[in-house]
């Protein structure tokens, strides 16, 4: 029925993307509050992958906000799995089909660590400092300080960029313009879970979801605050080693010294996988990192410098990596120790031998890395270094035969994904989205993060870039997660050019 | 009175140690349930030194067994602390004095954690296995198999040593034998809880505490089941490092590789302190330690070997400190890390990069080890490796302007108590418990373990030497601490060995 609607409207004017964007920005100061209210309905839905009746909650009201955007919506399903959400909204007479990829389950929550419940959206009046206020929502019609934030689970990860998504469709339709593009939506519902049955969705629905290209809506913008396209994502994967010590904890005064140590035995092993700039120490663990093109060289060049910034932020007397950029530490693969534990410490210290210490590692990897092979490669470390390693809780015997055993656990990982820059498409999208701002945008070669990109690559074939828009500062997967309202203004800009420019860029490149 | 009863007395005979010690063992034999039921009613009261009314209910039972044995017996007293017990039985003749120490407080319970309620004390037939059982206590006039176990707090720490000394003293009643010494008690209530009051208590009752000799009932015999007497204690410091990395949890991948990652820091700062065979790599760490006497090593060497066993009971494939026996590695100073902490680790683990990581360090001191020498070679090393060192959370400007910020805390600590074995009282003591055993004795130069023994020594200065009596496997300090049986009979006849002869050897020592 939408379709219909732009169908009899008269085609956009042809220049005029900074007048596009003001007209935009103009529509969305009229609705400002029915906007945000959309997203915290939406936010008020607790939406933990594992919690199967509120993330049907939350599947049913997506489909009925794309219904109401005039998409054909329903669920995908498969056995086992949270829906994914499916919209479709075609243009007449549009060649080129984009599917919006988002995911609306959220990361787990500790609840007492948060200063207000996660899903019980509030405003602040900026970021969680101790003089930041909470305040009132603004009644219908009313505005709101760009510089406000609201805080929940999943305000900025990932359920605001549905929410701009639908909202530039709202203000493309107020203004009488239609998209450039074929938009269909693939909302997805166990991304934080860990995305187990994402190959299956995708390959059971790969009909419904052919496309040109993939647009997905996740990640943060530039530590800049300036909007950002990427091309690629990092893999990951996460390896939990345990070592032991004596079978029962021990006190350290009668055994210490004689006991093996797990915490030390952890300290050494740690120590020798990576150094405090970043190096892994791994043997071979670089072979199979693929040289950056000239592009991508450039590309990173090209990115603003934050670091002098988020040192203040962040309170750091130093960086990793030397003189290296924040961008290029994290275009590198990374072996990142997330957790250590072992006995306890402060005010609950004992003086114990304890039975065992672990480690939790994220390997961020790059392409052509591939998550067996490190795996194999950090075992043969172990190895050398005189570890037994198991997969299992070692038994006695085991124990016993054995002078230092190392329990090696983890999740299979995924690889890296990397959306050349030279593909007609890519420049399409660079265009396009320069075209929304009114000036030229930060091509981020890979963000750091990881998505599982790579199985759309994988199972549907066609190139996926990223273009986020919420504030990099967001407590994403923590505690006090925020978003911060103009990034949410500046999204609904950056996506209503995007489809109302995508289609024609696109036409005009050479293959 | 008893002193009257002694000294009406015949003299007892001259040899025929192992005599006196089966003359003991029948005497016990006869008295089972009254020792026992004796200790259970002690047990009975719940004895945190927090918990002012019922520390004081021991306190005034502990006088009330004092009473019964015609010593003269009240409570010392200083504001704020719990009452110590003090007694006095003198023996006509005697020329040497000698204080019995224990301690009638316990630690703190976990109540959950306990099989039985703690101060319920009950008999099991052993160890508390999966197949133990809880046993009815024989009726009047019964026996006890010697393997059985008594459970309850403080059942061997610390109340059992101060029965078997009544014990000791009634049945050598019963046979006519007198003391060979002036015996005083010093029951000290606070143990557990740090002793806080310990040294005010021990300088204002000085006089009263005039002594030749100090006897430690505190501890476990050696892991053979042998009994032991030991002749000093290591001492013990505790410190606290954490080092910091941003002011906020950081999505790994997005910042890991660059802002500084505490885990790993941590890991590279433990491995540079201390090596995976216990050696510790703190420059000068070694200096001020005291070479072992030609006695002290020959003592050392003489210790039965429990290490396989130990092995065997700890699931352990290799021990640090290479060949080292468990009595050679607690007799050197240690460094062990009880704890390390930083963000989670297993199924709560998350990508991040920690704003700090902590480890909890216990060191074991040696003479002549000072604990503020040691703290300070540990502050040297930090700077060395690039830390500045602070006492409190380091404020913003504090981590902006130094690269590497290591907060170290802890306890003040306090140094080893080592009494020289070729003192007349130390041979003396030697030889009475091998006469009193009838075999040689396990003499341990110092225990692995720390107690606040220098403070006797600096407050009263006279030596103190340590005959413990219960089972090494006695979960003391944890969940369902146990006594076993042969422990205590075993410890009876030692105490009254050594009551009877000590005097005569100690004059016949030359000095």
């Amino acid at each position: 029925m939408l379709a219909l609607v732009f169908a009899l409207l008269a085609a956009p004017p042809h220049s005029a993307a900074p007048r596009l964007r003001s007209r935009v920005a103009g529509w969305r100061g009229a609705h400002e509050t029915t906007i945000v209210g959309e997203l915290t309905t939406l936010l008020a839905v607790p939406n933990l992958a594992s919690d199967s009746v509120n993330i049907r909650r939350n599947a049913a009201l997506l489909v009925a906000m794309l219904e109401r955007r005039g998409a054909k919506a329903r669920l995908l399903e498969l056995p086992g799995s949270p829906p994914a959400v499916y919209g479709e909204l075609l243009t007449p007479g549009a060649t080129r089909t984009v599917v919006f990829y988002a995911h609306y389950d959220g990361q787990p929550v500790d609840t007492g660590r948060w200063a207000s419940r996660p899903w019980s959206p509030v405003v602040r009046d900026g970021p969680l400092t101790a003089t930041a206020r909470e305040l009132p929502f603004p009644a219908e019609g009313g505005r709101f300080d760009p510089e406000w934030r609201i805080f929940a689970r999943s305000a900025s990860d990932d359920k605001a960029p549905i929410v701009a998504m639908l909202a530039a469709l709202d203000a493309l339709r107020s203004l009488g313009i239609r998209p450039s593009v074929n938009l269909k939506f693939f909302l997805e519902g166990e991304e934080e879970a860990g995305s187990r049955h994402l190959r299956d969705m995708l390959t059971r629905h790969a009909e419904t979801l052919t496309a040109d290209l993939w647009l997905f809506g996740d990640g943060p913008v530039h530590q800049s605050r300036e909007p950002v396209v990427s091309f690629g994502v990092r893999g990951v994967m996460g390896v939990q080693l345990t070592v032991y010590g004596p079978a029962r904890p021990l006190h350290s005064g009668h055994y210490g010294n004689w006991a093996p140590n797990p915490n030390v035995m952890l300290a050494h092993l740690l120590a020798s996988m990576r150094d405090e700039e970043g190096r892994i120490l791994i043997e071979r663990f670089y072979d199979d990192v693929r040289p950056f093109s000239e592009e991508q060289r450039r590309a990173l060049a090209a990115m603003p410098r934050v670091d002098e910034q988020l040192k203040g932020e962040l309170k750091l007397g130093r960086t990793e990596g030397g003189d290296a950029s924040l961008a290029e530490q994290v275009s590198r693969p990374a072996l990142n120790v997330s957790g250590i534990s072992g006995g306890r410490t402060g005010s609950a210290a004992a003086n114990v031998i304890v039975p065992e210490a672990n480690a939790y590692i994220d390997f961020r990897l790059v392409p052509d890395q591939r998550p067996e092979r490190i795996r194999a490669l950090l075992e043969a470390h172990l190895v050398k270094r005189g570890y037994h390693v198991v997969q299992e809780d070692p038994d006695s015997a085991t124990r016993r035969a054995h002078p230092r055993i190392i329990k090696m656990t983890g999740d299979a990982g995924y690889p890296a994904m990397s959306t050349a820059l030279d593909l007609p498409v890519s420049r399409a999208v660079i265009r396009a989205a320069e075209a929304a701002l009114g000036r030229p945008i930060i091509v981020e070669p890979p963000l750091g993060g990881s998505l599982p990109l790579y199985e759309f690559q994988e199972v549907l074939g066609r190139p996926l870039i990223m273009v986020p828009i919420v504030n990099h500062d967001n407590n994403q997967h923590a505690e006090n997660e925020n978003l911060r309202i103009r990034n949410l203004w500046d999204g609904i800009e950056l996506y209503a050019g995007l489809l109302a420019r995508l289609g024609r860029e696109w036409r005009g490149m050479v293959p």
